[in-house]
C-alpha cells in the first residue's frame, strides 16, 4: 500500500537533493516606481530593483493601462461572469480581439486566458482539425507549444533549432499530407531570433501552414509593436500569430490571430477556449489600452533598446561573460547551478538586485545563467550599480572575469524555456 | 494538396448544418445594476436581464471586490510581470493562497490562472507523480478534468455518474496500486450533487486519494462558503479540493488546496503552473476580498437560495418543465436544439431576457435546455417577468405546458458540461 504523503514528500526531497527545488521570492511592485519593488526577505521587507521582469516595457504601471483597468472594473465589475458562450462575451474582450486583428493585419483574433492556453489550445485544435496532420516543431519551442503538440496527438517531427536545412529535409520527406510548422520568433532564454523569412519560403514551397509564437516580441519589435514578423515585413506570410498580453503589454491573457476561417474553427472547437471563464473586462480593457499605446508610441521601445545597449556595454566592459544576442535579452553565463543560485542570492541580499537564477530544466545543465531584461526604466545609475554589484559577486564567488570584452555566444540547446 | 482555408471553412459549414455553430451574445454588464446589462443586438444596444450568469452571487460588482481590484492596480500595476518563479510571485497572490488554505482548512493552496488550468495541471501532475496510478473518473466530469486525466497518461476507469456501487466495484478490482478518484460536488448542467461521504468511505477503505471539483459550490455552500464538502463536514476527508475564483467569487483564476507535500509537489512539477505568467495582483486582491467577505456574510447565500426557490416556484406554477435539482441551478427542459435556440432568441428579442441555450455537446442530444441561475439580485418583479415571458415563448413555439406542477427529473448523462 502506498503512503501518498510520504511519496509526494520524497519527490520534493529529491528536487532538494538535486538543487532543483524552487523557492519563490515574494515581491510587491509599486506602480510609478518600476523597476523598484519591495522584497519580503528573511529580515523583513526591503527595497530592491528587479532586473528580470517580463513586463519588459513597464506597461504594467503605465497610467493609461492602469486607468483603463480601474475604469472598466468600476463600470463593469471584476469578472466576466461566464464562459464566452454563456454570458461571458463582453464588449471589452470583443474590442480587444478587434485591436489584435488590426495589430497583426489579420482578419480575426481570439483571446485566451493566457499565452500558455493559447498555444496549448491553438496548436492542438488546428492540428486535430487537419486530417493526418504532421506537426514540425522547433527543438527549442516553449513548454506551452510542446504541450499543444502533445495534446494534438498528431505525428510530429522536431527540427533542429533554427536550422532551415533540417526543416527543408523533413518537409521534403513529408509528402502531401497537411503540415503545420510551429516555432517562436524570439527564444526567450537565449535571445536568438528565428529565420522567419526562410521558414515562410519553405512553408510556401511545401504547402505547409505556419504558426509563430511572438510572445517575447509583441510590443517590442516592429513600427507598431506587432513583433518580429512585422519588423521583417512578414506578417502576411504567416498563417497564425500567437502572442501574450502578459509580458510587454503588462497585463494578462494570450491570443492567436489569422484568417477568419482558421480562428473561427479554433473558437468553435478548442476545449481550452470553450470550457473556461472569459478574461475579465478590466483586464481586456487594460490590454487594449496597452496595445493601442504601443502602436504609435516609440518611446518605450527606444528606451528599452537604449537600456539594453547600455547594460550590455557596462557588463562587457566590466569583464562579465555576457552572451551576445540580437534582442532585448541579456544572459550572463555562470555554467553551474549552485554558483548561479549563490550569485543570485548575493545580488539580492548584498546589493538589493533581483535576478532569478535560470537553472535546469529551464536551460540545459552546464549553461546555468542569470537572465537580465533591461527596460526603459533602468537608468544609467541603475545600470552602473548592476555592473558594480555583479563584479563584486563574481569576485566573491571566484567566478572568471576577463579584462577584455568577452563575446561568448554559446551554441546551447534548451531543454525547456520560460518558467 | 490540401486547401487549408477551405478545409477549416468546411468544418464550420458542418457545424452550421448541424445547428451547432455558436454565435456569442456581446454584453456589457454595469456594476451596481446586475443582473441588468446592455446587449449589442441587431438593432443596436439594448437593456436586458441576464439569467444565466455564473457570477452566481453578483460578487463581481460587490464594492469591496471592485475596490480591492482598483486599489491593487493603482498601487501595484496591471500585471504580475513574470511567471511565479521569475519575478511573478507578489504579495497579493501569496495572500490569496493563505486565504484559500484557511477557507478549506488545508495546509496549503496553489493558485492557477483559471479553474480549467487548475484541473488540467492538478490532476495530470498528481497522477504522473504517482507510480502506476489508476484514475477513477466520474462519467460526467467537466472537460477540464477529462483533459487533466488525458494529459496524465495514466490508466483510467470511468465510473457511472454518482454511482457508489460501481465505484466500489472498480476500486475492489484495482488492487494495491495508487488510485486517484476525481469527481465534482455540484454538476453544473444538471445541478445534482455527488455522494461525497460515500466516496470518502470508499477512498478510505481502498486507500485511494480523492480530488473534488467544487467549482460550482465554492462561495455558495457551507457556513463559510467553502463548498459542499464544508456543508457536509467532509473537507478534512478529501485530499485535494479544487475551485474557481471566476464564478461565485466573481473574479478570475483557479486553485487547489490540500496537504503541503501534495500542493508543493504540484507547484514544483506542473507545467501549466510553472510556464505561465502569474495572476495579476489586482485580480488576486479582488478574489481575496471576495472570499473574505463570503466567509462571514450569509446575505448573498440566503438571497440566492431565496431567489432560486422563488424562481423555481414561479416557473412550476406556470406549468413550465422545470428539472428539479438540490442546488441553485434551475434547468428547464426543451429537448430539441432548434426549439431551444428559438426559445432563447425569443426571450432575448421580445422580452429582453438572456438565457443561453444549452445544446449538444454541452448536454446530450434530446436534453437541450435553458439553464437558469437565479442570484440574490433577481427580485420578485424580475422572477415574475421571467415566468411570464417563458410562458409566452412556450406558447409561441407550441411547447407543452402543464396545468399542474411538473416535476421532471431526467436521468440524463452529460457528454460535456459547462461551456
Ligand atoms: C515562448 C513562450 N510562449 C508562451 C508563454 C506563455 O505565455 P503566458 O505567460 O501569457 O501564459 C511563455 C511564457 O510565459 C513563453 O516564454
Ligand atoms: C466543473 C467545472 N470545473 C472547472 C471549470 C473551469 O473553471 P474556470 O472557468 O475558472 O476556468 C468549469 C467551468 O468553467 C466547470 O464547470
Amino acid at each position: 500500500m502506498i503512503d501518498y504523503l510520504a511519496h509526494f514528500q520524497s519527490t520534493l526531497d529529491q528536487l532538494k537533493q538535486e538543487r532543483r527545488y524552487r523557492v519563490f521570492a515574494t515581491l510587491e511592485r509599486q506602480a510609478g516606481r518600476f523597476p523598484h519593488a519591495t522584497w519580503d526577505g528573511p529580515d523583513g521587507p526591503r527595497d530592491i530593483v528587479i532586473w528580470c521582469s517580463n513586463d519588459y516595457l513597464g506597461m504594467g504601471q503605465h497610467p493609461a493601462v492602469v486607468h483603463a483597468l480601474t475604469e472598466a472594473a468600476q463600470s463593469m465589475g471584476a469578472g466576466a461572469g461566464g464562459t464566452r458562450n454563456i454570458s461571458g462575451t463582453h464588449r471589452a474582450v470583443v474590442g480587444l480581439e478587434h485591436e489584435l486583428a488590426d495589430l497583426h493585419g489579420k482578419e480575426a483574433a481570439l483571446v485566451f486566458t493566457s499565452g500558455y492556453v493559447s498555444n496549448l489550445a491553438g496548436i492542438s485544435t488546428m492540428a486535430k482539425l487537419l486530417p493526418d496532420c504532421l506537426i514540425l516543431s522547433d527543438a527549442l519551442n516553449h513548454n506551452s507549444m510542446i504541450e499543444g503538440v502533445r495534446a494534438a496527438g498528431s505525428d510530429k517531427l522536431v527540427w533542429r533549432h533554427n536550422d532551415l536545412a533540417h526543416l527543408d529535409e523533413l518537409l521534403a520527406r513529408a509528402g502531401n499530407r497537411p503540415k503545420l510548422i510551429v516555432f517562436e520568433s524570439v527564444y526567450s532564454m537565449d535571445g536568438d531570433v528565428a529565420p522567419i523569412a526562410g521558414i515562410c519560403d519553405l512553408a510556401e514551397r511545401y504547402n505547409a501552414m505556419t504558426y509563430i509564437d511572438e510572445v517575447h516580441a509583441v510590443g517590442m519589435y516592429g513600427p507598431r509593436g506587432a513583433g518580429m514578423a512585422e519588423r521583417e515585413g512578414l506578417m502576411d506570410r504567416i498563417d497564425v500569430i500567437e502572442g501574450t498580453l502578459a509580458k510587454a503589454y503588462g497585463t494578462l491573457g494570450g491570443y492567436i490571430a489569422g484568417k477568419r476561417a482558421v480562428i473561427d474553427a479554433v473558437r468553435s472547437h478548442a476545449p481550452g477556449f470553450i470550457f473556461t471563464t472569459a478574461l475579465p473586462p478590466a483586464i481586456a480593457a487594460a490590454a487594449t489600452a496597452s496595445i493601442a499605446h504601443l502602436k504609435t508610441s516609440q518611446a518605450e521601445r527606444a528606451g528599452q533598446q537604449a537600456a539594453v545597449a547600455a547594460t550590455r556595454k557596462a557588463l562587457l566592459d566590466a569583464g562579465l561573460p555576457v552572451m551576445m544576442t540580437d534582442t532585448h535579452i541579456v544572459p550572463v553565463m555562470v555554467g553551474d547551478p549552485d554558483l548561479c543560485k549563490q550569485a543570485s542570492d548575493l545580488l539580492l541580499e548584498r546589493h538589493g538586485i533581483y535576478i532569478q537564477p535560470i537553472n535546469y530544466p529551464t536551460v540545459p545543465r552546464g549553461t546555468e545563467r542569470l537572465r537580465i531584461t533591461p527596460g526603459p526604466f533602468h537608468d544609467h545609475a541603475l545600470v552602473d550599480a548592476l555592473a558594480g554589484a555583479m563584479v563584486s559577486v563574481w569576485q566573491t564567488l571566484g567566478l572568471p572575469l576577463t579584462n577584455t570584452r568577452t563575446v561568448s555566444r554559446e551554441p546551447v540547446g534548451w531543454v525547456m524555456a520560460g518558467g
